[in-house]
């Protein structure tokens, strides 16, 4: 039972791959940031063949949440200088890797699906990014206008790519 | 079942609670889903206090994104049938909780801030669910309106609560 686990030594929960997704980018550096500065760049989501009937009904979708672990963040940092900012802020009010759990959440555009595999389109993760969960983006749910955007409002990351700043073995900010 | 070879020990990736949601629901019977049955359910996020400083920022966002553990989930499911529908979908299709990793994502309204304890609105999760992250909502990474809402589409889940069709303890769906 999984619940169990919650008090086990290492308190590491039972969370592990269900697949791995490719992309064109090999590293953090020219990376698009959340999708919106890659509209064009296309990946394939590859879902352990055990799951494949979990597939069914999400080629419905248009978008769908991808939920997966920064495998190659650097050490998680309490306080970041975000790609899209020159202030330095709390980790939990940016979307940077370096975070305590490592784990992203992105929407892409679901293209198609065969078998295992899902084409995908906006993708903003590295390439063998070990995928935790697949979600439908449903707007009821998922979609806001809200009034205050915190530091985030009238900044545009369409022109904004990642650096290496977050990378491992990059233990400098 | 596949949940055993999943998570065997050895898989299971760094990934830990750095908090505690409390909430009004005690139990998934009555639980709003996805916050937009329970407009008014205000809960509280507790984040370890060695967290703190990366909450800087924060408070200047109306809406954050809780990313927690789905500890009282029942086993995982390749298909299901979601509370707002009478048919069997496969997993990935919809957010039913008895997930693969029994990650959970929610939208809710944050109130106030004081020290590690934020104040926040329109909660559907489990009162003491572990919270794995706290990210920033952001309309350009966030908020879309597909065309294409698969079987979602035309249903409201204004009225939907969830039942225990998904709790542990409850093989039966």
């Amino acid at each position: 039972m999984h619940k169990s686990n919650l008090n086990a030594g290492t308190h590491n929960l039972p969370i592990a791959p269900i697949g791995l997704i490719h992309t064109p980018f090999k590293q953090a550096t020219g990376t698009p940031i959340q999708g919106v500065a890659g509209k064009c760049a296309e990946g394939i989501v590859e879902l352990q063949a055990e799951y494949v009937e979990g597939l069914r009904d999400l080629a419905g979708f248009e978008r769908v949440w991808l939920i997966y672990f920064l495998d190659r963040a650097s050490d998680a940092q309490i306080v970041v200088q975000p790609y899209m900012d020159v202030a330095v802020r709390g980790i939990f009010a940016t979307r940077s890797p370096a975070r305590p759990n490592y784990i992203g959440i992105s929407v892409v555009r679901l293209l198609s699906i065969e078998k295992n595999r899902l084409l995908v389109a906006d993708v903003d993760m590295l390439d063998g990014t070990p995928l935790l969960d697949i979600k439908p983006y449903v707007p009821a749910f998922d979609s806001f206008a809200p009034s205050r955007e915190g530091w985030y409002a009238n900044k545009s990351a369409a022109e904004v790519v990642a650096d290496d700043r977050f990378e491992a073995g990059n233990a400098e900010t």
